[in-house]
């Protein structure tokens, strides 16, 4: 059976976010469909003037692993409630949720990762604290695990992440297989971040 | 004065190839247009069921940086002569050009590197080195730059070279800023490539 990775875009995202992720899972010795949603669908326009086909959102339904990407693009959203609403309703149905750099934000907002450990961009940390004052933001952390949520650190951090979530549901073989055919040194050690140490 | 950045895409390209360094060029203290190409223009489809929006090959004028991405469908590009065609007029009347994975074979087959260094993914590297019998291959390299043309090795390594090409146009610090951004471990010394010293 094929599986799911469904990734909600918006104007602004970096693409980095989505394609470091998707490159890893499109790796992956398992069927996963990726399929990219937005608010309302059709063309949404990352950073670098990067175009994606999307469906709508109101479409989406139960996902295996739903991915958040972060973006110049969340300042806009975080006050989008109809968007945010969608974004709680995909991540509650969705076996595990993923979020890269300033995604956090989009995810905290709605209150799901309240009482939980999390991380996000270093450069925007602040930023992204106030969206979630019941979350436990950890600053030096490459990626987080905590339950169905995985968070990770800035836009690179995405890699690292999702290789961390190969490993946990696919083993080590697996993980290091994908990174030595993306040619990438895997920072396998989610709680070291040489950039988070810097920021903090 | 904006600079321009042209991609050229075709099905079954790899996203990372694309937006790690698109990613790169979008940070850089200068503004750079990114446009995409097809040879047809319109929608194409990457790895992971991506679907980029792109302008057709023909409209296509001298680049500033002309860059080929890798991807599954190099191997069947490799035989499309009007493509292969249009690639080398690109690749001549551009400032620069950059070449990520298996592009370097797509650029190799048009004879524009013979007699030069070069590398490419080192999973592929055998099919590669076949597409250009004339081009000096350099197994162990993260990227090579020669003249005008900077060639790198798989996926991730066009982050790399993106970055070597920002400190060598914009300088270190640039380079290091970009990175830091990113909050991506940039490998700094193009020789340094645990990945070619394990194939090779």
């Amino acid at each position: 059976m094929s599986r799911s990775i469904n990734v909600v875009l918006f104007d602004e995202f970096t693409p980095l976010d989505v394609f470091g992720p998707v490159e890893v899972f499109s790796k992956v010795p398992t069927s996963f469909k990726i399929n990219f949603y937005s608010e309302n669908g059709g063309t949404v326009r990352g950073g670098g003037n990067t175009q994606v086909e999307t469906l709508p959102f109101f479409a989406l339904r139960k996902s295996d692993i739903f991915m958040i990407p972060g973006g110049w693009g969340t300042r806009k959203e975080i006050n989008n409630n109809r968007f945010l609403e969608k974004i709680a309703e995909a991540a509650t149905e969705s076996e595990y949720v993923l979020t890269v750099c300033t995604g956090a934000a989009l995810l905290a907002k709605t209150g799901l990762l309240d009482g939980r450990n999390a991380t996000s961009n270093k450069l925007a940390f602040d930023w992204v604290l106030q969206q979630g004052a019941k979350v436990n933001w950890l600053r030096a952390a490459r990626w987080v695990k905590d339950g169905k949520y995985y968070t990770s650190s800035g836009i690179t951090a995405g890699i690292d992440m999702a290789l961390g979530f190969v490993e946990d549901h696919f083993g080590l073989f697996a993980a290091k297989d994908i990174a030595q055919k993306m040619e990438y040194t895997w920072n396998r050690e989610p709680e070291s971040d040489a950039f988070g140490r810097r920021a903090s």
